[in-house]
């Protein structure tokens, strides 16, 4: 890590992954250059926002001359981690857990899905975009064998506290978090607590905001 | 709206949510008050910080002598307007959708389901908590009728900007955006626009942060 990257605050680091996925679209389309105005009217954050963010990793492009698109998306997914090649298992393959595991864009983002669970005898055994569901019991031994990164929560809530548990000791480096409780774990596992309802209570406030002013 | 309440900058606002979620939990437990240090340990932003977001809604609290966690969580709800009971339908019964239309968070949030559609033969007339999935062709006939806030669109990749189209002109007044694309609208549309990945991609930069301290 250089000096730079350290201390990044967490506001910064929640910026990464979209500008990560505007870079994304902007190589599919084929644009070479971006200048940070341009960027700046995509991502509703200012120009020297943008460049204030970029500062902590070195900057990255010539202030006035532009970003180089394809440079700067393999930078920020180098920052990101996304060519580490992460592996994830997904634990609860209920509604949601069958929603993540086909969601094509984890994969497009370098994560590789190697295993979804359940401890229904119904859902075990049957297959999910391509993948059979194995039975929870045997969580442990694969995360071992398969030196799994990172463990999705998604069971419901009476089996959280026990998931994050086995999944913790079996050495996972990294949960993704969809259950209702705000996990905090130790210095040794990340965490990234989903929170489904958080996106509609900003929406709520928008739409309220937008009545008020239309009030006037 | 209070002047003070104009141009709350989106990360506070982003910030409401959470304090929102937090404040109902102590309620659950009881809690009376709580310090903006309490307050700033278990959210992970200072407590200088804390007290410079409620500067925004007029204050709340007396320094020293902490918030009264009732009227806090009120306030907070009022400005998210979490009371107004705004009604929402989903658009896509595929997994997501009818994981969010499980999800029993969005009506303690005070969010109030009112319809499920979709366009497949097979999934109309099923029923999914408790409701069942109707035809979209329906759709602007029914948002009309039932003056509909929020359109959660769930649909495939293929189907968005069409759904959004139609909720649009149907006169929803914000969307929930799940797919892929990153939407903008006129200042009469409010929208959330959800994109999965992104904690997954920072979740990443966390455990690539960790790998590189144990390094040194």
């Amino acid at each position: 890590m250089k000096d730079s990257e350290k201390n990044v605050p967490s506001v910064v680091v929640k910026r990464l992954p979209r500008y990560y996925r505007y870079l994304s679209e902007l190589l599919n389309q084929g644009v070479k250059r971006i200048s940070s105005n341009a960027l700046s009217d995509k991502m509703n954050v200012t120009a020297s926002q943008i460049r204030q963010d970029f500062n902590y990793f070195g900057g990255f492009g010539q202030q006035g001359y532009g970003y180089n698109v394809e440079y700067l998306h393999g930078a920020i997914g180098d920052i990101l981690g996304l060519n580490d090649g992460d592996t994830m298992v997904i634990v609860g393959a209920g509604n949601l857990g069958k929603a993540l595991a086909s969601h094509d864009t984890f994969e497009k983002r370098g994560f590789k899905l190697v295993g979804i669970f359940d401890n229904n005898p119904d859902v075990i055994g049957t297959v999910i975009n391509g993948k059979e569901v194995m039975d929870v019991s045997g969580l442990e031994d694969f995360i071992g064998r398969e030196r799994v990164d990172i463990g999705v929560i998604t069971v419901p809530h009476g089996a959280v506290e026990e998931t994050v548990e086995r999944l913790v000791k079996s050495g996972v480096k990294g949960l993704l978090n969809f259950s209702y409780m705000e996990l905090k774990l130790g210095k040794d596992v990340a965490v990234e607590n989903v929170h489904l309802s958080d996106p509609l209570m900003t929406l709520s406030y928008k739409i309220k905001e937008n009545k008020q002013e239309s009030k006037r």
